[in-house]
């Protein structure tokens, strides 16, 4: 069975990708413009005898499947999400690896988002559930990633409230982020390894993942709007518990 | 001369317009689902002999001039946009008024972003410069700030760097955020009242601006992307500089 490929668009993420793992470009589209800045991409590619090929902008559209291909297309093998077992686990409660865990995060948009701001942050590990809400790493996220997405490992559990009860029993703080009620979040947190938990853009966390955290944390905000954005409040949330551990 | 109108779209936008000025609206068009949520908007409309009316998706979508119109569009005033003046600044530096600046932020988009985030932060002035590359409080940012607009006085200045000078000899921060270069963001800050200034999604500060800046801030980043997305680094600068003074 050939594995399901994806289209990475933009410059920004085509080099990134390149400089991370040039192998895993299997074929690169461009206009005239941008065919001028990948001349080590395509020398790379012509010695792997890959295809490589300036097309007129209706053609790139097309390949791309978007509007938003930003003048390149490098079409690469979608990412393969692991779901996180026993020992991945162990491995980063040893490491006090950062986590962020995204309970149904539905746009993927807001999955880009957050991963750029993660891996902006140096956090390399997203977990999200098999579920069908969820949003997939997919060519809109790799886009507004800027990159992030390359920098990111993306995992998938079946269970997300049931991973989390796995990384409160191996030491780490699950930190869920709750719209009202819980402590307000400022810098400082306990010295335990942290997994941010997000939850969905409208329903917020499910009661069992809410359930499963061993805090809920709240942004303190002036009452005038309702909310933050998602990303935004990852962000917040990033940076104060998670950035520069 | 008739006044520039602007469509108000989306049942937050147009329910929290009418909770802080319901005078305002001045006529209101929907569709069947959306009508049945705000009888008490109709009400106030039809006392005030104003036009309110269920329209068929495809007239709505005509309205609103997108498809993004979430059911709702109502018609108001296109906010004027006053230039603060001397009185202004020092009004603003007596009442230590947190404020954010916008050095040309292009993306109508970000502009909402940055005010719905403004807004939950309790920041209520934002000032742009008049220039043709800034994004206006138009259609798109209203919709994106969720609300956040009508919560936000929307300033614009001839001059930004000559107001940065104005409001640094007031006694304010004017806190620059530099991509690099600067000094890390923590919580505390001085304890002077502070302006956050933020770049051209581009091209950053320009070199005047960089320039009338007291201080310029970096958010530390691990390096493995670029940088952030202006409204998520507005967002770490406002919860970081300006939520909760």
């Amino acid at each position: 069975m050939k594995s399901p490929e994806l289209n990475l668009c933009g410059l920004v993420a085509v080099r990134s990708r390149f400089e991370k793992d040039p192998a895993s470009i299997k074929r690169l589209f461009f206009d005239e413009a941008t065919g001028r800045k990948v001349g080590v991409i395509c020398k790379a590619l012509a010695a792997g005898r890959k295809v490589y090929r300036c097309v007129p902008a209706a053609e790139l559209e097309k390949i791309a499947g978007s509007i938003h291909h930003g003048g390149i297309v490098a079409v690469i093998d979608a990412p393969k999400l692991r779901a996180p077992d026993a020992r991945t686990v162990a491995n980063w409660a040893a490491k006090r690896t950062p986590l962020v865990l995204l309970d149904r995060i539905g746009n993927a948009h807001n999955l880009g988002a957050i991963a750029r701001t993660a891996a902006f942050f140096g956090v390399e590990n997203i977990v999200i559930p098999a579920h069908p809400q969820a949003a997939l790493p997919g060519e809109a996220a790799f886009r507004v990633s800027e990159g992030g997405l390359e920098q990111v490992e993306v995992w998938r559990t079946p269970d997300l409230a049931k991973l989390m009860r796995e990384l409160a029993a191996a030491g780490y703080d699950v930190a869920g982020a709750a719209a009202r009620g819980g402590k307000p979040v400022l810098l400082a947190g306990p010295a335990k390894p942290v997994a941010v938990v997000l939850g969905n853009e409208e329903h917020g966390l499910a009661a069992d993942v809410e359930r499963a955290c061993t805090r809920l944390v709240t942004i303190p905000g002036s009452g005038r709007v309702e909310s933050l954005n998602v990303s935004v409040a990852g962000a917040v949330l990033i940076y104060a518990l998670l950035a520069g551990r």
